[in-house]
C-alpha cells in the first residue's frame, strides 16, 4: 500500500482530532486509498508537543512549522493551528509540492482567504479545507436527496449553531481579534454557511446584525442574518455562544416544495425527513447502503462526531490518490474563500445597515 | 351574575374559536367575571350566518354589521372578520360605546392599526387585540420566569411560525392585499412579533427579506428577519407558508444569561427549561397552580389550541368587570398598533435592502 | 332535533368533564345526533351538587341517586361516580329503561362487572363503558392502520400508564378496597387493557407481580405483567402510581410484521408510525380527514385530553339515536366485563405465582 | 509503558469493535495503564483471519484457537467468537494463566457459564464479561446518580431491548441452538438484565412468556417477563427482533421515590433525568467530569457505540495493572453467570408457567 507522510501543525483540539482519524481510517476505511504515516508534528511548547508526538504517534517533532514544511519525508500538511497561522504554513507547504488540508476558517477574512487559495491553486496540489460537517452521515444523504429532487425546488434554509461557553472569562485567542479574525461567525457561523452552500446553493445576501455580550472582547459573540440565496430560496444563519443549554447545537432546517430535511449535530445520526407535508420521520442513517456506513457497524450502532474527520480525511487521502476529487463533496479551499466572502458580508452588513449583495472573486 | 351581550362579527374559523370559548368559560372559569350572553352574529351569507346562530346560541343574526354595532343589547363587540373588516366596525361599535376584542393583525398596516387604536382609546371603552398565544399556560409560564429574573438578561429570541398550506391554488382572502394587508407576516409573523415584544421587549431595528413564491401572489409567502430589541437582545423572526411537515408550527427559543425556554405551540403543554446550563427539561404545563390551570383537570390531562381563548376571553371580561386589566398580560390596541409597525418596518427594510430603526408613535 | 335528558351521577372529575362534553357536542358535532338536556345531577354533598347543577346547567339537582333513576324525563343516566356506585345505580336505571354509560372500571371486580353487563343487557338499553382513550383521534387511527393491514399481523403490544401522585398521604376513595376495588390496576391498568383489546385482541394469559410501596394501603400502587394475546402476539401490561416525571403517561407502542405504531398520551394528537422498518414518523392526527376532526379546526391546532369525552358521548347519542352501534368503536359492557376478567387474572397470578390464563364468560 | 499481548478468538463482528478500542484506548486514554500489543488472532478462514490480521495489526494469525491460549506472549485471551466457543477456549486461556475478557453471553446457559466463571477464577487471573453498555456514559452516571441517592429508593425498572432485523430468512448461528443457547434473550436481554443488575439490584423472579415467530427457528425471536428484584422494586424485561423501525433500541427507565432516570442507546450521549416530579430533562453527557469523558472532546461532540469498547477495554486493562478492581463497574464473570441465571428462568418460567424464584449459586 503507497504511504503518505503526515506533518501536522497543532497538537490541541483539532490536532487530536485528525490525529485519531488517521489511525482510525488506516484500519477502517479498508483498504485505505493511502496509508497515513504520522512523519512529523510542530507546535512551539516543546515539551507538549514531544508527548502529543509520543502519544499520537509521529515520528518526530519540531518547534517551527518551517521545518515540517521543509521535511522531505511530509506529503502532506495538515494545517490545525489557530487561524493567524493558516495562510503562511499552508501557502508554504503547497509551494514546496505538498498537499494541504486546512481547518477553517480558511483566512482571517476573505481576502487572506483568497490569496490562500490562489496561491495554493497556483502550486498545483490537492487542497481541502475542513468543512468537517459535510462528512457526518446525515448530511451527505441530506445533499443526496436534494439532488435526486425528493424535496423538491427549495424555498427556506435555516441554519444556527448554538454553544454556551461564551459567558467564560477565560482568555483564548478565539476571543482576540487578530488571531482569530472574527467571533462566533468565523468558528461557528462558517459552518452553516459552508453547508448552506453544500446543500442549498450560492448566497447571494445578508442582512446582519452582530452582538458582543461581554464587555471588552474584541470579537462577535453572536450574529443573525437573513438570507437570500441565489436559486430564490430565503432563510436565516445564525451563531451564538451565549444559548445555555446548547452545547454544540449545529442544527438546521430545509423546506422544500416537495418536502422538509431537518438535522441537529447533538444527534447526529438522525435526519429528519418529511415526504411531502407527512410530517418529520427520526431516519436513522446507519443502514448499510447509508454514506460512509460500509466502514462501520449494523445499523443502530450509532457514531460520534469524531468520525467526521475519519470521513473527510478518507476522502482527501483518496483526492490525493486520484481516486475521487475534492469537490463537490470535500470543500476545496475555493469554498474556503466563498465562506469568508459570506463572513465578510455579515460584518458589513452589521456595520453599514445594509443587506449586503456578495460578489465571488475568480 | 352580570350579563355581557356578544355581537360577533365573521363565524367561520374565528367566529366558532371565539364562540365556543363564551361557552366553555362561562362554566369552566367559575364563576366567570360576567356571563357572556350570546346576542347576534353577523356576516354577509344570510344562510351560512344564521345556521351559525343557531349552531352557537346566538340570539338573533344580521347581514350587516352596523345592525350589530347599533344593537343596544350589545356589550361587547368581538370582531373576528377578514383584515379589511378591522377598522370600521371596530371604530364604530367603540364609538357607539361598546367594548371591543379585534382578531390580529388590528390593521392592514401601521397606520390603519394607529387609526383604530387612537379612535378607541379616545372612546374610552376596554379594548383588546386577539393575540391569543399569550394565553398559553407555557407562554405566561416564560413571561413568570422571565420576570422573577430566572434566565437572567435575556440576549437572544428567535421566532418562526411556519404552515405548508402555502402551495394551495385555492382562492382565499388571505392572498389579497387589499383584503390582507400582508400575507405570511401580518398572518402569521405578527404572532412571533407580539410574543417577541410580550417576553422580551420592545423591537428596535429588523433587516429583512421577503418571498412570494407562487407567481401571480399579490402577498408575501415567507419572509425573514434580523432583529435587534432595544434591550440589546438579538434574534430573528420569521414565518412561512411553505414548510411541508410543518403544520401551526409557531415556535421560539429565548436564551439568557442563565438559562434558556423554548416553545413549540404543535406541543403547547410544554415548555422546555434549560436552568442554567444544564440542559432543556421538558416542563410539563399542567400543574395546580400553573398558569390558567385552575380551571382546568388533573395535571397531564392536557388542554389543546382553542383554550388559549378560552383565557383570553375570560381576561377580557375581567378587564370589562374592572377586575384586572388588559395590560400587560392580554395585548391592548396599542400592542396590535406596535406590532403592525414591526411588520411594516420588515416590509420596507425587504423593499429598501436597509435595516429599519422602528419609530413607535405615542 | 330530539332532545334526549341526561341524568348525571356524580359531580366532581368525571362529572366535570362529561358536563363539559355534553356541552360542547352540541355545537361542535353540529348537528347533533340527539341533543343532550342536562335535566338532573345526583351528589351527596348538598351544597357542592347545587353548586355542581348551576355552573353546568344541570335544571335540578339531587342528593339520591334513586331519583335521578326515577326521574322521568332522564333519559340516560351517565354514572361517574366512585366504582362502589357503579353496579347499583347502573342496573337500576337501565331496568328503569334507560340508556346507561358508566365509568370504568365497569365493576370492582370480574363477578360485579359481569352481573352488570348481564342485568343491563337483558333490559336492551344502550349500554357504555367509558373507556374513553378510544376516542383519541391517534388511536382511531391506529385502528383504522391496523384494520387496513398497514403493520401486518402484530407481534407485540406493550402498553403502560404511569403517574407519580401514589406518594401523596391524602386519603381517596382510590385507596380503598371497597370503594375502589383495585388500585393503580383498575384505575389506570384497565385502560391498557382496553386499548390491547381495541387495537390488537383477546387477552388470553397473564403472568403478572404486583406491589403496595406505602405501607397500610390496601390496593395494589402498581402492577407489571408479561401477556399473551389470542392470536399469538405477546407484550407487557404496567401501570403505576409511583413513577415520578410521568403525570398522566398512557403510552403503548405496537409491532408488527410490517411496520409499528406508537402513542403517548401527554403527547395525544401524535400518532409515531413506522412504515415498515423506515424509523418513526410523528404523524400529527389533525388532518381535515382523519378521525374525528372534521368537528374541528384546521390541521396542527391541537385538541386537549377533554375531547375524548366529546367523541365518546357523541358516539353514545349516535347509537341511542340508532345511527352507529356501540361496539366496536365504543366499548360496551361486555367490554367492561372483559377488561375486568383481564384484571382479576392479574391479581390472581400475583398471588398464585401461576399464569393465568384467561377463560371470558358469555 | 508496560505492554500486554492480546489474543484474539473471532475477527468479525466483536474482533473488530475490540480492535479498533485497543487501538484507540491506546493514545485516548493516554496514558492507557498497559500498552496493548496486538499479538494474535484466530479463525477458522484462513484466508479471512488473515486479512483481519493485517487490517487491525496483529503480529500473527491463527486457525486453531489452540494455539492462541498456547502462545507464550499472548497475556490476555480476548474472545469474541460465537457462545459455543466461549466455553473451552476461555477455561484453557485462564489456565493457561492468561488474563480473560468473553463476550456476553458467557455461556449458553446459567450451568455452563458457572462452570466457566468457576474453573477461570480457580486459575486465578483477572476475568470479565463484555457487558460493555456498562461502559455507556450515561449508564455510568446513573449508576453515580443511584448510589448518591438522587433518585431515593428504586421502585420501577423496566428495560427492552428491540431490533428489527428478525424477520430475515439468513441462517447465522445466532438462530441455531447449539451454537446460540437462546435467541433474542441471550442476545439482547442479556444486556437488559446485566444492567437492572448493575442499576437496581438482584433479580428475585421472573414470570415470563417467549415467542418464536418465524416457524422451523430454534430459539426465542422474543421475551417478555415481568420482574421482581431482591429489593422490593418490581419492573419487566422485554426484547425482541422483531420491533420494525427500531434498530439497535435498548433502553430503561427507572423510578425512585425522589425522580426517575431514562436512557435509550440509540441516543446514547443523553441520560433522561426528572429530579422529583419536575420532568424529564434531556441530560447531555458530555461534560468534562462526566463519567469517561476526560479523554474525549469539548462537551456536546459526541461519541458513539465503539467508545464503549474503549472504555471497557481500559477498565480492564486498568484490573490488569492493578489499578482497579473489574468489579463492581465492569461485570465479572459472576456476573456473567448471574445474568445466565436469569436467563434460563425466563426460559422455565416459559416452559412451566409459574413465576420462576431465582437461587444463585456461590
Amino acid at each position: 500500500m503507497t504511504e503518505i507522510g503526515v506533518g501536522m501543525l497543532g497538537y490541541a483540539f483539532m490536532g487530536k482530532a485528525h490525529s485519531n482519524a488517521y489511525h482510525k481510517l488506516a484500519y477502517m476505511t479498508w483498504p485505505p486509498p493511502l496509508e497515513p504515516r504520522l512523519v512529523s508534528i510542530a507546535g512551539r511548547d516543546e515539551a507538549a508537543v514531544g508527548e502529543a508526538a509520543r502519544r499520537y504517534g509521529f515520528e518526530r517533532y519540531v518547534t517551527d512549522w518551517r521545518e515540517l514544511v521543509g521535511d522531505p519525508e511530509v506529503g502532506l500538511l495538515d494545517n490545525g493551528g489557530p487561524n493567524n497561522l493558516h495562510a503562511e504554513p499552508t501557502i508554504a507547504a503547497a509551494e514546496a509540492g505538498k498537499h494541504v488540508i486546512c481547518e477553517k476558517p480558511l483566512g482571517r477574512d476573505a481576502a487572506e482567504s483568497y490569496e490562500i487559495w490562489q496561491r495554493v491553486e497556483q502550486a498545483g496540489v490537492v487542497h481541502m479545507c475542513a468543512f468537517n460537517y459535510r462528512f457526518v452521515p446525515a448530511v451527505r444523504l441530506a445533499r443526496e436527496l436534494i439532488e435526486e429532487g425528493e424535496i423538491g425546488e427549495i424555498h427556506h434554509f435555516r441554519g444556527r449553531y448554538l454553544q454556551e461557553w461564551g459567558t467564560t472569562d477565560a482568555a483564548t485567542w478565539r476571543f482576540e481579534k487578530e488571531a482569530a479574525g472574527s467571533g462566533a461567525l468565523g468558528d461557528l457561523g462558517a459552518h452553516v454557511i459552508d453547508l448552506a452552500r453544500y446543500l442549498v446553493g450560492e448566497v447571494a445576501a445578508v442582512a446582519a446584525v452582530t452582538a458582543t455580550f461581554k464587555p471588552g472582547r474584541e470579537v462577535d459573540d453572536a450574529f443573525e442574518a437573513s438570507v437570500r440565496f441565489d436559486n430564490g430560496a430565503v432563510g436565516t444563519f445564525e451563531a451564538s455562544r451565549f444559548a445555555p443549554g446548547r452545547k454544540n447545537a449545529l442544527s438546521w432546517e430545509i423546506n422544500g416544495s416537495k418536502g422538509s430535511l431537518a438535522f441537529d449535530l447533538e444527534r447526529l445520526n438522525e435526519l429528519q425527513v418529511s415526504e411531502g407535508t407527512s410530517g418529520f420521520r427520526t431516519r436513522l442513517v446507519t443502514e448499510a447502503d447509508d454514506p460512509f456506513w460500509q466502514w462501520w457497524w449494523p445499523h443502530g450502532h450509532v457514531i460520534g462526531w469524531e468520525h467526521t474527520f475519519v470521513h473527510e480525511l478518507h476522502h482527501l487521502l483518496g483526492a490525493i490518490a486520484g481516486k475521487n476529487e475534492v469537490a463537490p463533496h470535500g470543500a476545496t479551499f475555493a469554498d474556503g474563500y466563498r465562506a469568508a466572502e459570506v463572513c465578510d458580508a455579515v460584518l458589513r452588513s452589521a456595520a453599514s445597515g445594509k443587506r449586503e449583495e456578495i460578489e465571488y472573486r475568480s
